[in-house]
């Protein structure tokens, strides 16, 4: 992504893009040039190369200073201790992602069509050799050359890179729009037959990709096969209803090596723009069915002190506030008829007692704009001021049974007088 | 659905379903039976027949009154005027649906296997020969087995119902889980080869069905060839995320005759619990690609009074009170700068003046909590008071172009003295 961590042999060292190296602001209503101008006049803006683990032991030593309670390595300590090191890279960059083996980095300067490959060796030996120029704040300026792996013509608007377990790279094209397929060099570089850092073939894709997912794609062990092209733009993939065109996610098949890539499907994604997302392999995750137990605060992770039991369902009054204590199963509602009075300060505590797994239960009073979605185990507290006087029917609002449609119950609240 | 309306020869009426004829309000905390008890005992519910067309010319004689400004026939010039019938219909019924021709209503209880037939020609018999008898409130309960065209046996749990243009119908059974097909009666019965009002097949789906939607399936001319049946529960059908499990859209090949339907498609539903949907011919749609002005409002559907111009963006101060006029196109915001003092009170004109279609902007000032989203042609207008001092980058926050990341600008609150 836009900033990466280093990986194995580059461990403890972290990557990052950076722009507008001009600091310009914008301030086009005054005559300056608009700020997307302003910040794309140079050539090349800074790669940021970031000894973490220096950092964390220049911390531990006291060296950080506050800053509104943060602490704060100052750009004069991490000069002198040799935390941060830029690198010149192609103009307007976007992503830097580190491969599998973690001896190279990879940049993309949007308004570049190369990728650029820096040598995680070079950058040592360059910092060894203390082979820089200073900028105007005094940050070591890496030579260029003698980081530089390869340059590598990819295509117009190169953005984010991700890896398989061929060797293979993939690099998202937002301009025409496509993804590249291009060979690693070094050890990767000998699992498949294409000469090392050369363009292996491109699929077009439909249609502006931003990110790419390969699945682990951004580990030190790709999995392959499958690459989704998380598209912002769909235009004419769908049948059109209306100015908002949803995003667009493309499955590509990649297990077959060479010029082979082929868009498998497409899938509108209607809400959101697709992000950064990361393929992984299902047997990792080790989800629950259910709640650990009855009670269950999914924000806090931990049973509530003071949720609706089971058997102990109630409604307590302690001047003008009243606390409900109320339980959920298929299909009712305990207790179904709640009366209050105007005015009282309503504490509502509901608990979804089910056991079985997908058995969620809604609970929404429309007259006092209530819906709360509980899965299996969870409670939740409600707490409002009962202002308006009335009847009002509560029912579930996820179908749970058969009798769903009977799972209901009354609030009424009396008027005062 | 849980109403639906006549169509050709039983237009201008209504035909509806309803439980809980016992009057049941539940009451399990005091001892009383659950309301979904309650509301069950019965071997019967009514089926409401509404004569709406008379009901239209009722009102416009002035015979309605007012309740809280709303206007109101009465139950009893309702019955006197013959706007009103009941039939028995089984118990705790759910779907009531009206075939393609409009002769026929039927009806699915769901604690009964069965789907019930009404003939329209036949209740209107009833009608006529007063072959009724009144209920505790004086509405005419039609006799059962006059108004009565078939039963069939079809599964358990029958929920709703719709049609294809091979003279079949299908209804959701939300208990075994799975979709019925049945031959129709009447004209519709002679475009196949199944005796009339049988029970041709059935497919399993996964799992609980709620409502189903045939290509045009509630309509005088069904289309067939697909069904969709949105499914309450997934259970096993995804890889395990978690306590709240997806709801389930599946696609249903219903295009061959007899008993050969076929589930080809899964799709996952994240967010909200699938209810009614229809699928319609896309020619039917004739959307707009962008907003037919610009300076559009998409809530009134009309170009507002007061909107930012391009060439006439700009930054108007009375007292406390400022406008900001800006409009958005690839990539730039105008005005850049907006410099404000510490409790103005800000009205933020913002139009998107692009003309291409799918070229939406985004306009985001996460330090006061704005983002907001807007189409080619919109303008939208934001208040708020500038209460907290500070530099606040904005930006657009829709992926719009290769600089879509230099989009942005500076909204600075002075702070007060």
């Amino acid at each position: 992504d836009l900033f990466d961590s280093g990986k194995l042999v580059s461990e403890g060292w972290i990557f990052g893009n950076s722009f507008n190296t001009e600091l310009a602001t914008g301030g086009v209503e005054t005559g300056a040039p608009p700020f997307e101008a302003g910040a794309s006049q140079r050539d090349n803006d800074y790669m940021h190369v970031i000894n973490l683990d220096k950092a964390a032991e220049l911390f531990k030593a006291g060296r950080a200073e506050k800053i509104k309670d943060f602490s704060v390595l100052s750009l004069e300590t991490i000069i002198e201790e040799g935390v941060l090191y830029f690198i010149p890279e192609p103009k307007s960059p976007h992503g830097v992602d580190v491969t599998p083996d973690g001896a190279y980095i990879v940049v993309s300067g949007k308004l570049d069509p190369h990728v650029t490959i820096y040598s995680f060796d070079k950058i040592m030996k360059t910092i060894a050799d203390k082979n820089w120029e200073p900028d105007q704040f005094g940050v070591p300026v890496l030579d260029f050359d003698s980081c530089v792996e390869a340059q590598i013509e990819v295509g117009l608007g190169p953005l984010h890179t991700q890896f398989d377990n061929q060797g293979y790279a993939y690099t998202s094209l937002f301009l025409e729009p496509s993804v590249a397929r291009w060979a690693l060099g070094g050890e990767a570089g000998k699992k498949n037959s294409e000469p090392d850092w050369t363009l292996v073939g491109k699929v077009p894709v439909q249609y502006n990709v931003g990110h790419i997912a390969v699945a682990e794609g951004d580990t030190v062990s790709p999995d392959g096969k499958y690459l989704v092209s998380m598209n912002k733009w769909a235009i004419d993939r769908f049948a059109p209803v209306g100015p908002l065109v949803p995003q667009n996610f493309q499955l590509v098949d990649i297990d077959n090596s060479g010029d082979t890539m082929k868009v498998i499907y497409d899938m509108p994604i209607g809400m959101g723009e697709p992000h950064y997302a990361q393929i992984i392999k299902a047997d990792k995750l080790k989800p629950w069915d259910v709640y650990p137990e009855v009670g269950w605060n999914p924000e806090t992770q931990s049973v509530r002190l003071d949720y609706a039991r089971q058997g102990k369902e109630r409604i307590e009054r302690d001047g003008k506030n009243v606390d409900i204590y109320m339980t959920l199963v298929r299909s009712h509602f305990k207790p179904e008829h709640v009366e209050v009075n105007e005015g009282d300060h309503i504490r509502w505590h509901i608990t979804n007692v089910e056991r079985a797994y997908d058995a969620t239960h809604g609970f929404a009073v429309p007259g006092y704009n209530i819906n709360v979605s509980l899965e299996p185990g969870e409670a939740q507290t409600i707490e409002f001021v009962a202002d308006e006087p009335g009847v009002y029917p509560f029912y579930c609002s996820e179908f749970c049974s058969a009798l769903h449609l009977e799972m209901m119950g009354y609030f009424l609240v009396k008027p005062a007088e």
